[in-house]
């Protein structure tokens, strides 16, 4: 029988109509952007063209998108884009539940010299706002808050935390790299200064990725070179990556809201199911507003490991990202209060676009079965 | 009639086959390597089985293979994972002539403290020896030379230069985008360190790189973030990108020097023919070892960018990197001793796998014709 992938926050399929909008750049147009000839020029305006679309689903201009390798790449062009010099100076906040992607270039910073705040969520999952606005310094330069925790998928409350910073000189960066074509991600909803995008979480190819940028804001490039994207990020581009996270945003866009619905309906029905058949068993970040693909839960006095190890068909991550065999437990779950036995329990179960019910009632019965003949 | 493509230093079309082998990664092999189930799995040893081809083409071990976005991304890996730090100190050897990919870092360290020798080429287009070794220092630290101009294809003396650091606590570094595919590239033969790697100068996709890093080099992350590519190079791996420039260096392995053999002779009947063609043109970096599919010719009292306007079918690109208009000469140029006028009539044209015959014929007859054109 075919197995069950739920591991859609690890990362996506890329969708078939991206994969056909990226063949010709493969095959055909190979030209390089930065060549003026007609091989060229067909290869810069595919890029303008995804540079449209990528804006268009975020509410933003196009010329406030810049493309990069991937969300890690934009997240270190967005924190160390705008902080990094010889000797950094200041303060940044950022939460404990970020993914390592943030929390890798704001440490550098911190070893360099910055000073950080790391504010902890609540038991919810949420990173309050009041906690941000209390450790708002008067040199506070920069503020990264993620949109939604890849763990939970707690969204966290960017419109409220940037209230917070107006009339401040404080860049506010999210990474959305999670949120992206599972909730609304609107740069001026959110108030964002700058935002990351991941294609492979969101039916485009791994490789590729965007820094979304508002007008105004400083940012200096990371990774030096040529004047490619407007001089903030040097190489050839990634041509066909580019047109294939283009598209995914139009789809996003056209189908996006639409499909969130049914696969949130599919989530809350495998959590009911869970919930029913496995007594103590916990639903993670439950009271907080949700990503509605995902759900991640801790089987009571067993580890996440062996339950997806005996649930062989089903596809999904331990929630605690802890090795097998060592006994750590994320910052995310740490916050929510689970204790290293909860923690080593947990499970992360993400849904997406090919998520049917019959698979859903398939990965049901695993997981319970599982559960069951470990205990 | 069809266009002759002859900027294949600017990129390569993607090989048929390195195509072929990463559509089942865009459409069926979808798993994050970082996962710990089957589709996770199969993705990551796809990236290693493409470590291990890499390996092979330049005569290195797997492990000092490390993936990155592209060739600007591996020099930026190479120096400034070697250097940037709070405050750089010490020394830098590099030359005038290098592509600005690794000037863009090189500069950067500049800035934040770093000294900097910046060598001259001969007028032949190489870099002497004896003139890197007159510029090192106790205090040294790093020499970046490239392996083969992208202007002129004047390959470099690295074999020489890396004797003269013998018994020094220089790290060798050499960016060799432009020569891997086209002459042997043996780290041991080249006495190297560090070695940069772009997939689309030789047949790969564009969006994926590689670094070479000798066992026991000290090197950083630049990026930075979770653990892949054992803590060098965060960010979830390009897995179709990777698995195409594995295939394209098993390919160049395979059939590279037979195919460079055919295509130095098709440069050199190019060559010819428009030596005899146009009286006063010159070739450039004619006397130096030159890549066998580079051919740079200055033409005399017309611009480059208005002859290859006239030749509309052929694409090519103007050799002196001015954009129309303005009158700036490369680097590279300049140290040949081009005069400005001499600078702006040149053209490179680079050939590759998929060039004919036929195609230099029309190449030779357009050029010439535009050129006769404009006197």
């Amino acid at each position: 029988m075919k197995p069950v992938y739920l591991d859609y926050n690890a990362t996506t399929p890329v969708a078939p109509e991206v994969v056909e909008s990226m063949l010709p750049f493969l095959n055909q147009h190979f030209g390089n952007p930065s060549s003026n000839h007609p091989a060229g020029r067909a290869a810069a305006e595919a890029i303008e063209d995804a540079r449209m679309l990528v804006a268009a689903a975020i509410g933003a201009d196009r010329e406030e998108i810049f493309f990069t390798s991937g969300g890690t790449e934009s997240n270190n062009l967005a924190i160390l884009g705008s902080l990094l010099e010889g000797q950094p100076q200041g303060h940044l906040i950022t939460s404990e539940i970020e993914h390592p992607a943030v929390l890798g270039p704001v440490r550098w910073l911190e070893l360099l010299g910055l000073e950080v705040s790391y504010i902890r969520s609540n038991v919810d999952g949420v990173v309050p706002p009041t906690a941000i606005k209390a450790a708002l310094r008067n040199d506070t330069r920069l503020v990264t808050i993620m949109h939604a925790n890849n763990e939970t998928g707690a969204v966290q409350p960017l419109a409220e935390i940037s209230k917070l910073l107006e009339g401040r000189e404080v860049v506010f960066h999210t990474d959305a790299a999670q949120s992206l074509g599972k909730i609304p991600v609107q740069v001026d909803d959110l108030g964002v200064d700058l935002l990351t995008i991941a294609g492979h979480k969101c039916y485009a190819p791994k490789g590729v990725g965007a820094l979304y940028v508002r007008f105004g804001t400083k940012l200096n490039a990371v990774l030096r070179g040529a004047a490619h994207e407007r001089g903030l990020r040097p190489g050839t581009e990634n041509v066909p990556g580019i047109v294939g996270l283009g598209r995914a945003c139009q789809l996003l866009s056209r189908r996006g809201e639409e499909l969130q619905r049914q696969i949130g309906a599919l989530r809350d029905r495998l959590q009911a199911r869970l919930r029913a058949d496995i007594p103590g068993l916990q639903v993670n970040a439950e009271k907080a507003p949700r990503l509605p693909n995902t759900l991640s839960v801790s089987f009571p006095k067993v580890a996440g490991h062996d339950v997806l190890q005996r649930a062989s068909r089903v596809y999904a991550s331990t929630g605690s990202a802890c090795h097998s065999g060592t006994a750590s437990r994320s910052a995310t779950l740490e916050n929510l209060g689970l204790d290293l036995e909860m923690a080593q329990g947990t499970v992360r179960l993400s849904l997406g676009w090919s998520t049917t019910e019959a698979e859903i009632e398939l990965a049901a019965n695993e997981l319970t079965h599982a559960w069951q003949s470990l205990n």
